[in-house]
């Protein structure tokens, strides 16, 4: 089956827009937000897991799947889906923002990026070709073509050669595509530059893969600015095609991004958040391991319809985080995954509902509330 | 509903037996196996997860939830049922054990165990008065007298003073217990000495507690001397008391003393093992990071039904492993629980059939066949 990309409403006063993507594991309902699964797992979750708080579709890290367990083993098991026992579909990213911010040494040249692993300073080389060939065996519903993510701050001069080598590398991820059933998104670049970000997406477009996606923002720069830029990319993109604003983010970050016109998001927040005892409410954010949560009765949000609130109270939350207990991590991250997909789903439920914007002030007023 | 033990089938050529404890949160078929739940969890498995195991009942350790969270907190939950999730019936050791093993220093008087908590260093005072104060807040389904356990090796004066100490707390215990409705069990001491074992079983048996156990064992002696002493005590307790041998063990050890006469046992062993990549198969263990397992295909054990095994193969468990992520802590232990219920199941199905010796043979049959 062909990937597809429907277009459902619209919301009428803002970008706000409903789709679901067709995939050979399923459709998925957008606007979406992807569950990182780096290793093959999502942190403390099984595939049942995942499914139950909502999720529809996963991100898998090429970068950290073809040092460890590497690729040509899953491609044995007919890719990542039977590997990990997850049967939705999977979103692989390029690998290229790993190879840039984790291995221990990254050199690029035009043939590619040369990189040591962050696990046994073993040396390798990742081309645009390999990072296909990777996510073909992983059998990744959606593939990414390799970009350049150049450091920010950077300057004009070294943003603009990272986005032109971008669309070069982009163009022979086409070429060296086998699979078409699988999807191929290209990531636009340009920091934080609106003209660059401009170049970057016209380059692209020009290629007609099945979706695009923005690279190269919450980096470190302000929300303002990452919001207006998305603000302006957004528009250039047609609406047949899927946009998937990539490492974002916070609660906020993605009402303010979907309300600009993005489809997708993923980031590792609500799992690493979970990790560390911060967990999301309709009300802003709680920190587990308070002294006041020690007696307490109260799930950690009343309104929350997940396995653990369900189940569980802060006062036995908080004994098992002190404790450091394995448990509480799978429970922990369960909370905060459904917390997000929460937010899809109400989210989808007011775009269709056309009423998005009365949504967006809705969910400040709670925040403020505590 | 008072706590009562039902006897059934006695195989005709040894001690195995099979029976059903009846306790305030439900019925638990004997011989049974139950996970420890140090802290208030079977350490990486939801109560869901224990439940899907096979497991009727499991253990909580009186001496680390006094510590932590405190006996206090958990009974205002209504107990440690209702703290932790677990609707199925709970035993409690008494603290005894921990104590003398775990605090940082521990000093025995007439009146209790003076000792300081491996927490914090804080100084506790654990008499058999607070033992079943501690264990009637968490509203354990059976409790255990407060016993002396005296070092291995020790002389026969300490063993025969620690056994009389651990009588005089039993009396004490019987007399501070006031929920009737939860079941009391006393501890036969008596280290390696049959003689002492014998005067241990006999003065405790006439303060006629709800059930007996055997302390004191597993604790580095010859696996030999444990069934010998084993093979002493259990004809001394009459059969209408279940008999429970506290912190075994191997499954050698558990086919070995239900040959002998023991209905209930508990250890860490399946669980432990579990979290350093150790699993059991009915062939025999498997070190789950071993290389030949790298590109195995094939589950832990192709004839085991566990959660783990239906939907995972040893080379992604392997690479979860090896990379240290949380999910395969649930699953691995999963499988080691499930795996000693089933043994359990199969003991007392052999037990009902009639034919334990068969079952006992076949058992290191399959064993030797790797």
């Amino acid at each position: 089956m062909a990937f597809e990309f429907e277009r459902l409403e619209k919301d009428s006063l803002c970008a706000a827009r409903l789709g679901i993507l067709h995939t050979a594991h399923g459709t998925v309902k957008t606007p979406c937000f992807m569950p990182v699964g780096t290793l093959g797992t999502v942190k403390a979750l099984s595939p049942d897991d995942i499914r139950e708080c909502g999720a529809e579709i996963i991100l898998g890290n090429t970068y950290h799947l073809f040092l460890r367990p590497g690729h040509e083993l899953i491609g044995s098991f007919g890719g990542l889906h039977n590997f990990m026992g997850w049967n939705g579909p999977i979103l692989t990213d390029s690998g290229g923002f790993q190879v840039f911010s984790l291995a221990q040494m990254c050199k690029i040249e035009e043939s590619g990026a040369l990189f040591r692993s962050h696990v046994d300073g073993t040396l390798h080389s990742l081309t645009p070709e390999l990072a296909i060939s990777i996510q073909e065996a992983l059998g990744s519903d959606i593939m990414m073509c390799l970009d350049v993510c150049a450091a920010y701050p950077s300057g004009e001069p070294v943003i603009k050669a990272a986005l032109e080598r971008t669309t070069r590398w982009s163009k022979r991820c086409k070429e060296a595509r086998k699979r078409e059933e699988l999807a191929l998104f290209g990531i636009i670049q340009g920091g934080m530059y609106p003209h660059l970000r401009s170049q970057s997406a016209y380059e692209l477009l020009e290629l007609e893969l099945n979706g695009y996606a923005i690279g190269g923002l919450s980096v470190g720069e302000p929300s303002e600015m990452m919001y207006e830029l998305v603000e302006h990319i957004a528009p250039l993109v047609p609406r047949h095609y899927p946009l998937y604003l990539m490492g974002v983010g916070t609660p906020e970050d993605i009402v303010e991004c979907v309300y600009r016109g993005v489809d997708m998001f993923d980031c590792v927040m609500p799992s690493r958040n979970a990790r560390n005892g911060l967990l999301f409410t309709q009300r802003g954010k709680l920190v587990i391991k308070n002294a006041r949560y020690a007696d307490d009765h109260a799930p950690i949000d009343q309104e929350c319809g997940c396995y653990t609130c369900r189940h569980f109270s802060r006062a036995y939350l908080r004994h098992l985080f002190q404790a450091r207990e394995l448990l509480v991590y799978r429970l922990l991250t369960i909370h905060n995954v459904f917390y997000y997909q929460s937010l899809m789903s109400q989210i989808r439920t007011a775009i269709s509902d056309g009423n998005f914007l009365t949504f967006r002030q809705e969910f400040y007023n709670k925040r403020r509330e505590i």
